[in-house]
Formats: structure tokens, C-alpha cells, sequence
């Protein structure tokens, strides 16, 4: 075996599939993997086609419970389907909608201007899974329900992070004024928009078809002018408005368990024979990506 | 204009264009601009033609002296053309040389493995651009002659720090198992890997290009069993090799300059109406990026 292939396997066993540190002295491995998984809510889960491919997307209702009852509205009223992907900026962000100069065409739906969801006060009654404190751009970070948020205890707010795979609301310079276009991220974590976007939703699968949506040219700041050169949504679904048979069983990482918690104190760690530096122990948030898998 | 559009534009202002930020009241605005830029020596420029577009790095000698010498001969021996990018996990990292299980077919200098340049005593002689003390991950982070360092102060340590776009020589659990295989990475920044990989080399130009090679499956650690299956690395060349006429004369941020640190100093602010909130002050230094201009 080559090095490059050894190279492989210790980083995938380190990075990917280190499941046997999860276990407990006192606990049966398989129980304890098993009980690291969750089940996405239907309510809660948007398929995004794409000519790439499927997107699946976790809606964040409990963070923006307006900015997620009016998506699902457009996306109901079959807003988004047949539009573009219009400003692509690689390694940053793919904004998706209808960018035409005129509102004229568009339903009373489609013009609201959404109030802004920014962030919430603390919500003691909810888990927390605290990763750091403090952060480089937040007193703490950790995990809701599989997102990532950073808190102020300071001023007693909490808020979704912009980690790759975060999808907002576009809007211009008035925090109220997203109305029906959203932008997802890609690339290192564009962290400087924390606190300052509706984030209503985070990619957990199908991250690899945003690589295929046709980029545009940062010296127009993403923007692909003739529509025929843009990348299409196809057809953007509520999981539960699909009949039974259609909709995938999707489970994901809880990131309230004690078997997630152990697996990023493992990390923390760097215990492997790899790592010849061992870290200061701290964990970028946005770098902890919460395991996903689809059962057929 | 619609909103989104809108919206598209003040990113752009704030992102990727706010260059009158940079102007200082003394200075004319247009030379403080050009002051940033610099030229890429071709000595110190590699091409990576891939199927989906030319790649290309600048190496990074000044920190890993001998790995970037040994990959030099490497390329000028022909040894990755034609060769594939075989593992690659999408948000990680894309592994690219000649993953065969025997030795046999291969030179005494692909068979020569590398010692490990992870860090290097700080250089007090060098310029040094702080960008942040204490980062999460360091106890300073800034840029040397455009690269991302991070610096331990307690053990008068510096090293390259894991961002996009670098690239690494592959290895084995021993820190000195390194031979021919390199890594670029992609997504968020695998910080768990500074100090434990001689990094030699970033991407400054076609980042773009990674998008379109071919992903593996994350359950396989993200290897390419089958080569046909695999995108291929059609040629590498040092700019330096070549007959003037075909060495592009690129141009990049120079990030010792009074322009770049203008720059960044705005960027900390968050002035723009557009944020509501303006943050901590703090920068993640894997999020700035050096820009760069070919001019033909």
C-alpha cells in the first residue's frame, strides 16, 4: 500500500468514520452510534432541484419563523420553480430568484418585504451544545438542533452562524426589505454577515451540486446576465406536500446527544499518532459538519 | 432596480470593491491602489492544467524550501502529467498523483520521501502583517508574502495556516512519509491540520476550476477506485519553464503594504449601512482573500 493511499485512510479514519471513540467504557458502541441520529421532520425539510441535482435543505423555524412560513408560502405558490441561479460568486455565495428590473409581474406574495430575523433572545428551555467560549466573532458558539449559533451572554441573543451551507434572505441595505430571493454560501464561512442576515435554512445534503451552478464573473460581483447562460432551479418542494411514497427518510446528527458531544471532544483532542501538533483544543464551528444519511 | 439586485450591489461594494476605503487624505487614491499590487515571480508559479481549466499556484519557498524543490523537479520530470485527482471529498480536500499500490514503475525521486516542513522558527527579518491576536487557533494570525501564518509567540513558532486553496504534501502517519501526492483544499478550513502538513504552495488564480473535478464518495473516504472515472491532471509546469510569450503576468495584493492594511482596517469596522451589526472587530484570516489580475 502506498503512502498516498495510507495518507487516505488515516485521514478518513480521523476526519470521517472515527465512530469507535464515540463509544463509552460503559455503553455497547452500536447503541450509542444509534442514538446519534435523528429524523428530519417533512414539515421541516425543502428539496431544492436543481439541473445539478437535489439539494436538501433543514429549515430553521425555530430561529425565523416568519422568514420560513413565507418561503414555504413561494414555494407553495410555485414561485421559485423555473427560476435562477443569477449571482454566483465562487467560494462565496449563490443567490437564486427572480432578478427582472420590475415588480409588475409579480404576486402580492412575492412583493411583501419580510421583517428582519437577525437573531433571538436566549432561549433557556432549549439545549445547547456549547463547542467554544469564547469564539474569534462570538462569546460562544454551539449547536441548536443541528445549527450553528453563536451567543452574546452580554446581551442575551443568540443567532444562527453563516457557515457554509446557510441560506438567507437577500435584501438591501434596510434590514426589512428581503422579499422572495435567497443566497446560499459556500465557501470559508463569510462570518461578517453573523447577526446581520435571515438565515431560514442550512444545506445537510446535496452540498456537492452547488459546485455545478454556473459561476459569474467577480468583476460584475457574481451577476450572469443573460439569463440562458444561468444555472435553473427546476422545482423547489416542501418535503410533507410530496405523497408518502416520495418523500426520503432522511436522518441526521442530533447534536444534543452525548454521543455528538463525545465525538467533538475526541476531536478536540487529537489523540491519532497523525496529528505530531496537537492543537489548543478549539473547534471552528463551522468546520463541524453534522453527519447525514438517507435510507432508501 | 429590485431589491435583490440591490442587494447584489452593496455586497459587492462591500466586499469585493470598497476600494475608496483605501484612500487616505494625503494620498492620490489611484497610486495608494496600485501600490497593492505586486508580480508574481514565474520562478515561483506553478500551472496545474485540469481537465476543467488552469489552476494556479504560488509556492511558497520561503517556508518549505526543500518540499517545494522536490515537487519542482518532480513537475519538471513530467511525473504528474497525465495522472489523476484521486480521492476527493467535497467541503475537504482534492488529492491528486499516483495512487498505485506498488513502487515498482516508479524514479528514485518519486520515491524519495520528504521531511516534514510544518513550521519554522519566527523570522524576525520578514515582514509580518497581524491580522489577529489571539486568534481561536493561534496565538497570532497574519500574512507573510500574501500566504495566512500562524504564529505561537510562546515557542517562537510560525507555520502556514490550512486555508482554501492550499496545497500540502500527502502522507502517512509519519510526519516525514511524504513522496509525490499533494492535497489542495477546499470548503472551510481544516484548521485541525496546521502544523502537521508541509504546505507548499496556494491557489491565486482558478479556484473556480476545483469545482468541476470529480467528487468520491465520502463513505469510501472520498477514493476514486475506478481511473477512468477520475478527472485528470493534463499538465504541470512551472511558469518559469516556458517560452516568455506563454508566462502570464499576474499581479497580486501585496499584503505588506499600507493600501492591504487599509484595507483590512475597513473591513473590521463593518461601516456600511448595510450591517446592522457591526461585530467584534475580529477577522477570521481564512476569509480574506489576496486578490489577483492576469493582464494579457
Amino acid at each position: 500500500m502506498t503512502k498516498s493511499i495510507l495518507s487516505s485512510l488515516v485521514l478518513i479514519l480521523t476526519l470521517c468514520t472515527n465512530q469507535a471513540a464515540f463509544a463509552t467504557e460503559n455503553t455497547n458502541k452500536d447503541d450509542i452510534k444509534e442514538q446519534l441520529w435523528r429524523t428530519l421532520s417533512p414539515q421541516n425539510t425543502l428539496y431544492m432541484d436543481t439541473q445539478s441535482g437535489r439539494i436538501i435543505f433543514e429549515l430553521a423555524e425555530q430561529f425565523s419563523p416568519n422568514n420560513v412560513a413565507h418561503i414555504k408560502q413561494l414555494i407553495r405558490s410555485g414561485f421559485y420553480d423555473g427560476l435562477t441561479f443569477y449571482r454566483v460568486i465562487d467560494g462565496f455565495v449563490i443567490q437564486g430568484g427572480d432578478p427582472s428590473e420590475s415588480d409588475e409581474h409579480k404576486s402580492a406574495l412575492a412583493k411583501k418585504t419580510m421583517k428582519a430575523e437577525f437573531e433571538r433572545t436566549i432561549d433557556k428551555t432549549t439545549s445547547f451544545t456549547l463547542v467554544q467560549s469564547p469564539d474569534l466573532l462570538a462569546e460562544q458558539t454551539g449547536f441548536i438542533d443541528g445549527f450553528a449559533v453563536g451567543r452574546s451572554l452580554t446581551e442575551n441573543k443568540e443567532w444562527l452562524i453563516t457557515c457554509p451551507g446557510v441560506v438567507n434572505l437577500a435584501r438591501s441595505n434596510s434590514p426589512d426589505s428581503g422579499t422572495t430571493d435567497f443566497a446560499i454560501m459556500i465557501g470559508q464561512a463569510p462570518r461578517h454577515l453573523d447577526r446581520n442576515m435571515s438565515i431560514f435554512g442550512r444545506v445537510v445534503h446535496g452540498m456537492e451540486h452547488l459546485n455545478l451552478i454556473k459561476r459569474g464573473k467577480k468583476e460584475n460581483g457574481g451577476m450572469i446576465e443573460e439569463p440562458t447562460q444561468r444555472s435553473k432551479i427546476v422545482k423547489m418542494t416542501i418535503a410533507a406536500d410530496l405523497p408518502k411514497a416520495q418523500q426520503l427518510n432522511i436522518e441526521i446528527e442530533n447534536t444534543h446527544t452525548q454521543a455528538f458531544k463525545q465525538k467533538f471532544a475526541e476531536r478536540r483532542k487529537k489523540a491519532h499518532e497523525f496529528y505530531k501538533h496537537k492543537g489548543n483544543g478549539a473547534l471552528d464551528i463551522c468546520y463541524l459538519k453534522t453527519d447525514v444519511r438517507i435510507n432508501k
